[in-house]
């Protein structure tokens, strides 16, 4: 990597961010395509001072928005794309021509994920399980952009899922009931299933051995894939692929969503093996 | 360059910044001792949204600060060491525990290009020939730590020499004389004076024939340092090493100012070789 006075720069705010994959990611696909961009970490107590001031940077190109500032860091901004007002979070900031505009790279991350993972989605019954961010952001873009036919949202978070549905309802056109998550729940529903996504953080290392779903009523029309990336077989993933499911890992959406970010700043078509590489070196 | 989350981030403010050799010169030093740093370049327009900005942002470390932010930053630091606050003007900040603190090695810069290059300084006599931004700096550095005897400060700009001759007066020891820059004045003092120091434009590229001092003045008894950098040799330095003076380049000032900005974010002593060698490829 050569950097001069013309190099642009990106990175990720957070708090923490001292374990981010992202830099080792995005400076993996910069050099594979020989551009001139750099991605740094920030970890960030204030973000309308860190907006502010990298919107006075020259250079600076864009960055990931992480936990805690998804939300709070949207007042900062010029513009914000729609999905990414529905969903009421920001992943991605893109800095063109002295204005800064908002993304929502999870949504069309999971989508792609789940795309390329080969999940059929038109007109198709989803199961999502939980309802906090990445349950916002997913089931936003299934019933968008995906054009999914139903979408089960189940949660134990009884306000916020209720919440989450109500506002699917008023923006979208998809069909959303919304229940429980638990298992007479799973057992009823389940069999209409075709494509189900975990987005709680049940079966997150260390506690490796746990699962929303009784592995009994996992059935081999299912594509199942967990936002849980660590580990990256999680016990749901291994439940899913002993019955026979398609299955789809964690890593495929962080992947997908860093590769959408990836595009947006450079104009480019991601490396995806690369990036790939360098997630499955991290985790291997 | 393995840039990661822990990697530490430097860069230079200023307007233009595009034609700016610290970048390469500082990322060199610091892929030369494995440091896990990088540098950009950052073309500023408002001074105080930046630093505040780099200030929110973890990982900064520290900053170039170049034309025209070196006095309008000042006011947005937490502290400013002795000589910078004397010259009114820092060309570096180091951030440390949250505190960002200003620096000037314009001076001790040029101090140290003196030194190496074998200028008599203490209890000497020396001309500095100009009033204005690298004068300023030059003669604090001169009347405070290097201890010379007498400056003649010589400069066409009245109102701005008289001003900074008083203010070396006040704040400093040093015996300071004050006079336009012309040829009977120098033709009447260069003949007691050990080291001459050229701080005006005159000379750089495109007019490189020109010079302040008639060749015939020059003695072989003077150091001549030009803080002239492009061309590299000026037609002062070919004219006095053609009188057997000992020369100084501009780059060398260039090159120990970076180097102490270098000692000051890393804490490890500068590769002085290697970054000469980046400014000497750029300038071959």
């Amino acid at each position: 990597m050569n950097i001069d006075a013309h190099t642009q720069f990106c990175g990720v705010i957070g708090n923490p961010v001292e374990h981010s994959l992202s830099p080792a990611i995005h400076n993996a696909a910069f050099q594979r395509l020989g551009l001139n961009f750099v991605y740094l970490a920030w970890r960030v107590e204030s973000i309308g001072d860190a907006i502010r001031g990298l919107r006075a940077l020259g250079n600076f190109r864009g960055a990931s928005v992480t936990i805690p500032h998804k939300v709070g860091v949207m007042p900062f901004l010029d513009n914000v794309e729609p999905v990414a007002g529905h969903i009421g979070a920001v992943n991605t900031i893109v800095s063109d021509k002295e204005a800064l505009a908002g993304y929502n790279t999870d949504a069309t991350g999971a989508l792609r994920a789940l795309r390329e993972g080969g999940a059929p989605l038109k007109n198709e019954s989803v199961a999502v399980l939980g309802s906090g961010g990445a349950a916002r952001a997913i089931t936003f873009a299934l019933a968008g952009q995906a054009g999914v036919g139903r979408i089960h949202l189940l949660g134990i978070e009884e306000q916020e899922r209720v919440a989450l549905a109500r506002e699917l309802r008023d923006k979208t056109a998809v069909d959303i009931l919304d229940a429980v998550l638990e298992e007479a729940v799973l057992r009823r529903i389940l069999p209409e299933v075709r494509v189900l996504i975990h987005c709680t953080p049940v079966g997150m290392s260390p506690k490796v051995g746990a699962s929303c779903v009784p592995a009994g009523l996992l059935h081999r029309d299912l594509t199942v894939m967990d936002i849980v990336y660590n580990p990256r077989h999680t016990r749901l993933l291994t439940d899913a692929a002993a019955a026979g499911c398609r299955i789809i890992a964690g890593l495929e959406m962080f992947l997908y969503q860093a590769a959408a970010q990836f595009e947006l700043w450079t104009g480019r078509p991601a490396p995806i093996d690369v990036m790939r590489g360098v997630l499955e070196s991290h985790f291997s």
